[in-house]
């Protein structure tokens, strides 16, 4: 292996750091991780404000890069489509896409794990861990560290970092107060509370574990996706404050009257659902924008250091993923002069952070509200027609996010024009009864027409 | 006068900081004022980074309330309009509002120390000067300061903080780590640059002294606003990048085909321009906004903490200082009850100052750009026309802004509206030649039909 004389920091040990430091180590780089929690290998996994992970196309393109692919094929769960639940407990499958596409339940800890495995197995990556960066140095960049037990600082010097501290990112805090750093964090009036669906007694799925569960309810929702041992790992959304929100909800006959009239089917699955609520923590949904991503073309964020979005497309670790399969290839591209390589990654890739973060906002409307609105639903039936028809002039927009390579920028583009097309398709008289006629294939090929003058 | 129990720190002794003192103290309250830097009245005061302040009726209104109008009308010089230089240095003249209406040239300097020495005055004010707010504690609310000198801390107890530590305040950025605190700090892609023209040899102003002058260019401008020592201070606004921008401009020689080409009727008038323009600092522009304003109903930030702006309006510290005979007034109202006062505040006052950053930002293209197109000059002698001919029903925006209490978000909604208008009254066939026709008061009046309605 070529032996590189950069020195390379990065600044936290999580999912994005941990395969960007694979990536990085595969072509030579001497890499030191710094991680402001302890050794996640030693300590146990503490769940209670952790959506489950989709992994989907994106994120499978990195792990196969980066050679841990197959390792966790076997522990991820295939949910190929959704599964809602009415009030009444009646079931509707929705698929994600063709046959043999799936989004997979995964585990962020036991992810997080094999890939802080993989990346230590490396000779020329360096794990400390309970180090907190306290400081960047605007002028060489140097970074502190202090010593979460010893309380011991570190001067540590570095050619490059890269800063994979998450969406409340230290050196992404320093950035700001230089100037032209534009940012912007900004909440849902949502919070989500996790709860857990056990296995049965038998150590089975209470529930099909294929597919991502789904209780839509307007304003608020549910979501439940599998895990290897047979249980469930279950979100609700609410708004923090109003009618149906976590103020509302303070003592356990709310609670139970509450999911008695809105999740009765769970009742029966989820025998310690008041406990969990009233012992888990009611994290808050954030979305962070910022640019430029790079400082002196030394320091670099990626992942939800540099765009945290909302989990409701599935995409946040996707990107951070996609992050560093781009930043990768650039590094071909550019010869390995770091300076274009990182003004390149800077210039374009927050087209795409911007709008999957718009998708994911959008998303959020779409399951806690449409999938069960008739309209909806038939949207979801001509647009399987129309794929099928034509199969690469219409591709869904879930397909082109979630089983495909096309930039999120394109593909929010593409979303908003066929929610232009659908408002015509939808005012052909009778459409909702037949929509192979002539009518709704005239209406799509002038929709494509216009799409291409454009 | 009555005593009140209360112990109240204002972090920030800078123009909001100090009149909200002069508030507080005429209504008894035991204030404490934190200022970072030193004493402004035994400093000189630095230049070269501080646009002119044009004070206009919301800003004289909070100085009429705290007492001190009359002093600073003394100082202040009326500027009615706008004179506007050609490149071949032709000057146009554009009233800014009716006979007698006029925004007000102030130094930043000079008021903030005639403010400060007011509220200094007061035997229930005390300053605290080279004190540095280092930390707030989020449970109890009280303050860490740091003296700059001495490098001794101390701690704060109060039962209301107020954070008046301007754009790049402290106690915002404590608070930016809270869950749920909407946060935005957007740069323009613009700097300026501070320039004089000083007066001249006899003493004299070397140009038209009624008036704030603009040198519109479309991408970039220079404005110049008058000093009572004679002298013009200019502030030049460009992009940072591309052509004409700070960074074209590298040597003297650039500079000088520059100005040649540009602001011709300016060399003569700036000796020192060269000089000035390579020492003096190129800053930035930024929007900030963030919601929520308070903290545990004890802490509120207030002015460029919580709502800076870009100065293009001249409404900056306008809408800082109403934030103050808002506040003032909502004490009355609810009867001294802070949690109510904070309360109230806090829900209502931020749409306002998310228009009046709208409306600077809008207020940039007019100046730049718009203030020498036929088409916004025909728009300006329409508006007086309508204005004159209906003075009740239509308002011109500039008026609403600045010569008036209409809240903001009043204002810009109305200035959509009238955008509106003109694009109708614009597709009438004729109209530059005669805007007083039948046809012209048919389209206003289904116009002010149709807003009513909705």
């Amino acid at each position: 292996m070529k032996v590189i004389e950069k020195r390379v920091t990065i600044v936290g040990g999580g999912l994005v750091g941990c395969i960007w430091a694979v990536f990085l180590a595969k072509r030579g780089y001497h890499i030191d991780v710094y991680e402001r929690r302890g050794d996640m290998r030693a300590a146990s996994y503490t769940g209670g404000r952790s959506i489950n992970l989709a992994m989907s196309t994106r994120g499978w393109n990195a792990l196969e890069k980066a050679g841990i692919s197959e390792q966790l094929r076997s522990v991820a769960i295939p949910m190929p489509g959704r599964i809602m639940h009415s009030t009444q407990g009646e079931l509707t499958h929705q698929p994600y896409g063709k046959d043999g596409q799936a989004i997979y339940s995964v585990s962020r800890g036991g992810l997080n794990k094999a890939l802080l495995e993989l990346a230590d197995g490396f000779e020329n990556v360096t794990f400390h861990f309970h180090e907190k960066c306290v400081a960047l140095d605007d002028s060489t960049c140097d970074l502190v560290f202090e010593h979460e037990l010893t309380k011991q600082k570190t001067s540590v010097q570095s050619d490059l970092v890269f800063a994979t501290d998450g969406a409340y990112s230290a050196i992404r805090n320093t950035l700001q107060r230089q100037p032209r750093f534009n940012y912007s964090q900004q909440y849902l009036d949502y919070g989500y509370k996790e709860l857990t669906i056990p296995a049965t007694a038998n150590g089975e799925y209470a529930m099909d574990a294929n597919g991502l569960h789904i209780w839509p309810r307007g304003k608020f929702m549910m979501i439940a996706l599998p895990n290897p041992d047979c249980s469930f790992t279950c979100t609700l959304f609410m708004p923090f404050d109003g009618d149906n929100s976590f103020a509302s909800l303070q003592t356990e006959q709310d609670l139970t009257s509450f999911f008695e009239q809105y999740y009765a089917d769970t009742i029966p699955l989820m025998p310690d659902y008041t406990t969990e609520y009233f012992s888990n923590p009611t994290p808050a949904l954030v979305t962070v924008k910022c640019h430029p991503w790079s400082f002196k073309s030394k320091v670099l964020l990626l992942g939800d250091a540099a765009h945290a979005i909302v989990p409701f497309y599935g995409q946040g670790m996707n990107c951070g993923f996609e992050d560093c399969t781009i930043l990768d290839s650039l590094i071909d591209e550019h010869n390995e002069d770091w300076d274009s390589i990182i003004a390149h990654f800077d210039d374009t890739r927050y087209k795409d952070s911007d709008a999957v973060a718009e998708l994911a906002l959008r998303n959020f409307i779409e399951m806690r509200d449409l999938v069960g609105d008739p309209l909806f639903l038939l949207r979801q039936k001509i647009t399987a027609y129309l794929h099928q028809q034509y199969p690469t002039e219409f591709l869904p927009l879930y397909t082109q996010v979630t089983f495909s390579f096309i930039p999120y920028h394109k593909a929010l583009a593409e979303g908003i024009a066929q929610d232009r097309l659908f408002e015509q398709i939808f005012a052909i008289p009778d459409v909702a009864a037949d929509w192979t006629t002539e009518a709704v294939h005239t209406t799509f090929k002038k929709w494509l027409q216009e799409k291409e003058v454009k």
